[in-house]
């Protein structure tokens, strides 16, 4: 049977070979007989798998070894507490963007540690741009950025000059693009998006930032501790890992970033190419900070959902429907997702306009 | 090809029918076309997975609605620290029971927070046994037990009346044998035991119990905002939930507790007989206090281990090796072992007998 075309926002699609390697492995992994869900996460062979997962991380990245690579549960929520109970100390003051409702909640987590300061919003417009020309103050313990905000569909295309060390929430557009990951100081992202399956975190922390503040740490909230512990302190989300493994390696093999930047491009493009075509179409986004990830859009005619909900459903499209805060539509454009699909969608808009129009 | 016996600690053996079902669903869940990995957690398929699993889990503890069901990420070590946070209030005091390196650790994070009192302890003797006797603070904010002790191979048979409220670590033997469930007001499990896999932890709260503390807590340690977000306030740990969900119908279709407790005890039967029998063997618990989960035994002829090791494997066996603590050997025997595998690891050690007693 055909495989549905997988717009959803997240857990999101992942590359064909990716989830058969995972299903075999569920089955029998490395030839033990054994599932890779029953053996011992300090086995030779489960440690190779972190391992190479997270050299892959840093070699992705560029980063050497002033750079530790975790992969944590809880998900990017988790991390949102963690940031300022690591990097914010008693008589220190964090900044933070406010690009959404991720951002909204890393901003309320952070305020329950310590003095949190908001300098830059784009609420007055339900967040639909990245703001600009903002001033990060000097004595900030840390600048804290969303890169990406599924919700709204916007994305940074370009980042602040920072005086302070920069904590970036790239969940959603990890691994998407070339970048200089070197601009920023800890970077973490939720994996079922682009490098996964959900269960796993990816945190990547420059080490010299940590066990400044004081505190007296709980372990598990503690990134020196995950450090110490090789991101094995206690049973890490086994098989969540071995999903990201098996992705970062399919992204390396068929050329890193750089592929995977024209992959994207060339989806983004087709896909507001015909949101600003089409005339029963309109994206919701300033145009300069759209995401090449959400492709938000809403219908100018909005008595005819209806009858577009059926055309898309009728082509095999599944995961479009709008988040309730922005309504309309969202074509998530992960890193998994094939030009074909888009090009299906594009068409389905395509025949709609004909209809319709 | 034959399947290797696993006797592996944890991450553990689970069922094969569950094992080939979760391989399925990651190839194609729910015949969407799409694999459990990519699809919204926020989906009706998905909603059904973990609605029937927390349903199943208040029924496999005859529960009504005064317990809340919640499926976490983090493992048993963030429980550690969530018990005391939800739990101690600042002018409180919790008093803790010490039967191993997992118990330790639950202390450790608890002192972080609050007045902890270890109330008993069995380290004077390696943990290899079960404290009794002891006198619980009627004025303690709660009583914290560890029901199995993995490393040391020590089980609770029965359990103190307590004054306070009760919280159980179970991740080693949860779902092991019928128990009178309400006689405990917080159990957790991490789930890479008996109920399912790496990634996922079990937690079972008497909802009356929370909201005393006065503390201002981070949304993620909250056992309220997870109960308000029907365990779903971020994105569970999809695959691993999905695969408990499937371990617990295994569960209940092949009779429940009642079924299990009687196959584990015909498990824990062959493997302490043998142990006790085999003149090459010795137990290295106090006889009442012993595990039915995890068996461990040590060589009475130390020098002889390579040549019982080489046996063993030959046979197909693995994961049997001790933890550095004890030394020797552990046979883990969780639930999904089944009698075939025990039997095959007691002809190896009468044969192990015969040739060099």
């Amino acid at each position: 049977m055909k495989k549905a075309h997988n717009f959803s926002a997240g857990p999101a699609i992942l590359p064909a070979e990716v989830i058969k390697e995972a299903a075999g492995s569920v089955l029998n992994f490395n030839n033990l007989n054994l599932s890779l869900l029953e053996i011992s996460h300090r086995s030779k062979d489960f440690i190779d798998v972190m391992e190479e997962a997270r050299a892959l991380v840093k070699e992705l990245m560029g980063f050497g070894n002033e750079y530790q690579v975790l992969f944590l549960g809880g998900g990017a929520s988790l991390q949102f507490a963690m940031v300022p109970y690591n990097l914010l100390p008693q008589n220190g003051s964090a900044a933070y963007v406010n690009t959404g409702v991720w951002a909204s909640k890393a901003i309320k987590e952070s305020k329950l540690i310590g003095n949190t300061n908001v300098i830059a919003s784009s609420e007055d417009k339900n967040f639909n741009y990245i703001p600009a020309g903002y001033t990060i103050p000097a004595d900030a313990s840390y600048l804290h950025l969303t890169s990406n905000n599924t919700i709204y569909g916007t994305q940074m295309h370009n980042f602040p000059h920072s005086p302070v060390p920069v904590v970036c929430d790239m969940s959603s557009d990890i691994f998407s693009r070339r970048m200089d990951f070197g601009k920023f100081d800890l970077i973490y992202a939720g994996a079922q998006k682009n490098i996964g399956a959900a269960g796993a975190t990816l945190v990547v922390v420059k080490e010299s930032l940590l066990g400044k503040t004081g505190r007296k740490m709980l372990s598990m909230l503690d990134y020196q501790v995950h450090i110490k512990g090789e991101s094995m302190y206690n049973t890490p989300p086994v098989f969540s890992i071995y999903v990201c493994l098996l992705t970062l390696k399919w992204l390396k093999k068929n050329g890193g970033l750089a592929w995977i930047e024209k992959v994207n491009k060339a989806k983004a493009d087709a896909m507001y190419g015909e949101i600003d075509r089409n005339s029963l179409f309109t994206g919701t986004c300033a145009k300069n900070d759209r995401s090449f990830m959400n492709a938000c859009f809403l219908l100018t005619k909005p008595e005819l959902e209806e009858t577009f909900n059926k055309m898309w459903k009728d082509a095999g499209i599944s995961g479009i429907k709008g988040h309730r805060d922005v309504g309309g539509y969202r074509a998530s454009l992960y890193n998994a997702l094939p030009l074909e699909s888009v090009n299906a969608l594009v068409e389905v808009m395509k025949e709609f306009e004909k209809k319709h129009a």
